[in-house]
């Protein structure tokens, strides 16, 4: 990763840059998987309307309202819910330099917040999504929640980090996952390793789907 | 692909396969996104508790239920709806080679259905999915829309075709993409082009991400 990482006022100090807010809402679960694999945490995240996995949030114009404001305006109209997002949630703003993100901005910092709710609050989000929200079918093409355990033959995390994801948003769930002690080190090693190798498989049917057709 | 096609019956006629039958759920719809891309189709999917993409459905048992009022029965449990699937709905049955799936079983059969409904049945399916259905949060993690539409930065289906699936969901797709007119040849050989980009930078993402834990 060539992202730098600043401090949320080193951040806004930068007036020439695009500002992006996304948050990564989560609580604790004790909640089993098929009665045995213990699923510990619900974190929230969404498919874009580009076809990528992100995190609810958007951009905001610091001379227009605050980070936190902008934030909490952009999660109402993904997620069909009023959430307060304070400064103290905040956990890391970085600097994407332009050839790591699939916009053309030249200088984009990206302001990443986490907050940890209970377990019914994500159950009112994931409701309001697909209702309430406007950017529902829009924006927003459905809301997911992220598989933290390991299964027994590997399924869990480790697809779930094989996927596509806008920007810089699969760095910000690891380091948030790592920083809150979701999943150990450990954990996250041999997930990233599974990872890799279902990649190369897809890459293998989709050179096999492509070969059809030329 | 590696798999073969066989007809239903010739399917059912397998006794010691086990059969798997899923369903592509769609609509027409007249949304602009951003009003000014047509969304042209509404497509449902799932975010499996495997964190693979995936169609809803399920095993069934041809000795103890038809594969229709199984699938059925799975849509159930899966998107909290009552969706009637019947022969007419079915499109194929494949056989797939063990290697090819993460599954150990060795003779298994997928039969493939897709239903048209309209949008507002689509729209009623989602919010039951995040309330009613018993499987949210266990089975399921999430429902999302498969976009179709290729935007002018190359966003839309080329992402979504460049996640990872569960079996030969993401070969289900295209071919029903293709088979019901939902997308030209063209636009889908571009997709996968494009496709097969993002996933080599999701593995060079997920390489690097490695090296920072060794």
């Amino acid at each position: 990763m060539a992202s730098r990482q600043l401090s949320r006022a080193e951040a806004l100090a930068c007036s020439d840059c695009m500002h992006a807010c996304h948050v990564m809402l989560y609580s604790d679960t004790n909640a089993q998987l098929f009665g045995k694999t213990p699923i510990r945490h619900i974190i929230l995240m969404q498919m874009r309307f580009d076809g990528l996995l992100g995190f609810p949030g958007g951009l905001v114009k610091p001379t227009e309202e605050t980070l936190e404001a902008g934030l909490s305006r952009e999660f109402l109209e993904e997620m069909g819910v009023d959430l307060p997002v304070s400064v103290e949630d905040h956990v890391e703003s970085t600097h994407v330099p332009a050839s790591s993100t699939s916009s053309s901005t030249s200088h984009l910092i990206t302001h990443f917040y986490v907050k940890k709710v209970d377990e019914k609050q994500i159950m009112e989000v994931e409701k309001a999504a697909a209702s309430a929200a406007v950017d529902h079918g829009q924006e927003v093409l459905g809301l997911v929640r992220v598989p933290i355990y390991t299964m027994k033959d590997g399924g869990g995390l480790a697809a779930f980090l094989s996927h596509s994801f806008i920007g810089n948003a699969r760095f910000q769930l690891v380091n948030s996952l790592l920083r809150f002690n979701l999943v150990t080190p450990e954990e996250l090693h041999k997930a990233h390793t599974h990872s890799l190798r279902i990649c190369s498989n897809t890459a293998k049917d989709l050179k096999a789907a492509l070969a059809l057709t030329e």
